[in-house]
């Protein structure tokens, strides 16, 4: 059995789990090497404790799911059949015991989803998966790694796109449509998420949507786009000056740059994952911008562009060689504008390496 | 309180439902004209059969809920706090009586915020709130079709701008990369579903994926595409011919036409939802290529790109004025190609408006 379901099928028989459904698009992909997001139609892996894995999907994904490498039982269900009724087969040929416990993704699964297969489990009891799940993504392999790498050297092309784009007059939607235009020619199908080009006070809203807000001398510029590449993600945030700056900018820009930089030092093997939100927001608050910076140092980064661990201070989980995640203090002036740094940082064997590669270092754009 | 709200607490009392949980982004979005996705964090509305409704979100974006018009209570919180906990002392104030029943969408709302939320209401009965917002939501009103025509027009052009697109050896990405591209520079943040060039054989799968397969002559091209426009979809397939065609590409070619053409002039208020199906896939199976045509007809589109209802020959619900969804019958051929052509059609008065105008007669592109 390839070594993930044997991974889950150790910890089933471990925790005398009899089965677990695994339902999410990452999870799955995890497990099965095949991605796939057939929306509103079921598509998920049950593992057993003792049986098979089964893998449920729209009956037109059978022969890529196959092409990919499953090698185990596959109900593939047309439109106008229920899935649930050829699942309960599948689990009946495999006279399972009475169920003590079954797992399932908490905060994935919908409730309509659990309540189908809950029903073949009557009063057992329901544990979450993810922990498991999160515990096996965390800490990336090499060849994870290379691929978080291709998808992080994407993402550094989109910035140095955005930035030569930049020209009096032009829009935020014209900047955004170049760099996505440039990252699909080089063959990227899905950013990571929605890109961000935010200029002048419209950066000071950290959730601020770009528009036709046109540039014009003294913006801040803020850049916040990803890609996703071969199914993992890569995440960065640069900020720049257009032609001039204030001394405030410039004074929130060198705040922000210090705390990235100190949260950047604390990432080392062994170190608690909270502590890299307080050393970059003691800074941040020490500089008296505390209450501008609402959101937590960062997140872990692979599969899913946000994934487990949260980086935030109240985290007291240990830094592992593996591990990626972002790293993103920002200062958010109201009507004025802002500024965030984000670097993806990968924790080596005896420290850390910043995957993101594009300098950091104030620049003003002629 | 404001329309639809009202139509939901009528509801509740009606059913005798205590409280409603609406976690979705889409039916967040209807219920309140704030629309956000903050991923992993919770939002959501929370509405009462006796008590005034509650809107949870991160605190970050409260003052754009303001500013889309919330006249309730809203929780704020931040990254540090559990919702749950803010969201229980806001229940407790509404001193509700013993629930019987409560509400959630039981196709959306994950099962580990399912058991938060019935934690606040031990023993309830749970009902399923997606029925009744599908019935909302499938009769659209003069605003939202206003909004759909905007979208769809956009939809027309993006295939526009994708023919122009083709010359001798350019890449299916690259194509998709220029459509996406000019979307944006007119505004566009969001496609409504990740954007299809197929060239050749590819068009024979019909979940296929862009690539770096170069057009040649004799290939058949088919786009599939749709943005997001102030909260709502468009959604339009076309396939053309690459400077030449085969007797067998312009059979398959001018069944399915026939075939979409019969399913729209079944559309009519009063006609049966899955005859529209019926008829087109009787178009197809006399033409003998019932086996390659592996989908249902086409689907309810509004806020949500796939929604209520699903066309499949099996629907017994009946076409009403204001209804829009999608006709898209295809038929693929492994290893030779596919042909699919959609529209996305408003029901009428007196019959239907197809809302995406570009051309469906066979083109052979030069």
């Amino acid at each position: 059995m390839q070594e993930r379901l044997k991974t889950v099928t150790a910890w089933l028989k471990e925790e005398n789990i009899e089965a677990v459904f695994l339902n999410s698009t990452e999870n799955v992909y995890y497990l099965s090497n095949f991605y796939t997001d057939p929306h509103e139609r079921l598509m998920g892996i049950f593992v057993f404790k003792q049986a098979q894995p089964l893998f449920v999907l729209p009956a037109m994904e059978v022969n890529q799911l196959k092409d990919a490498g499953w090698e185990y039982e596959i109900i593939g269900y047309s439109d106008h059949e229920n899935p649930w009724d050829l699942i309960q087969k599948a689990i009946d040929t495999r006279k399972l015991e009475k169920a003590e416990k079954v797992a399932l993704e908490k905060e994935i699964l919908s409730y309509g989803r659990s309540e189908a297969f809950l029903s073949f489990f009557p009063k057992a009891k329901v544990i979450s998966v993810e922990d498991k799940l999160n515990q096996m993504r965390v800490v990336k392999n090499k060849d994870e790694i290379d691929v978080i790498k291709r998808a992080t050297k994407m993402a550094d092309f989109g910035v140095q796109v955005g930035i030569d784009s930049l020209t009096e007059g032009v829009t935020e939607m014209e900047v955004l449509a170049k760099i996505e235009f440039e990252l699909k020619k080089k063959g990227i199908r899905e950013m990571s998420f929605s890109t961000m080009v935010l200029f002048g006070e419209k950066s000071g809203d950290p959730h601020g949507n770009p528009g036709d807000r046109k540039l014009k001398a003294g913006d801040m510029v803020l850049f916040d786009l990803g890609v996703v590449l071969d199914g993992y993600c890569s995440d960065i945030t640069r900020t720049v000056a257009f032609k001039s700056i204030t001394e405030k900018q410039k004074e929130i820009y060198n705040t922000v740059l210090k705390a990235q930089k100190a949260a950047l030092q604390a990432s080392q093997p062994g170190a608690r994952i909270g502590d890299l939100d307080t050393v970059a927001r003691d800074i941040i608050t020490e500089a008296g911008y505390g209450d501008y910076f609402p959101h937590r140092i960062g997140h872990g980064m692979g599969i899913n562009v946000h994934e487990f661990p949260s980086m935030s201070h109240l985290n007291n989980g240990i830094l592992k060689e593996g591990m990626v995640y972002t790293i993103e203090p920002g200062i958010y002036l109201p009507g004025i504008g802002g500024v965030r740094i984000e670097d993806d940082v990968l924790i080596t064997g005896d420290g850390f390496e910043t995957l993101t590669k594009f300098p950091k270092e104030l620049q003003i754009i002629e």
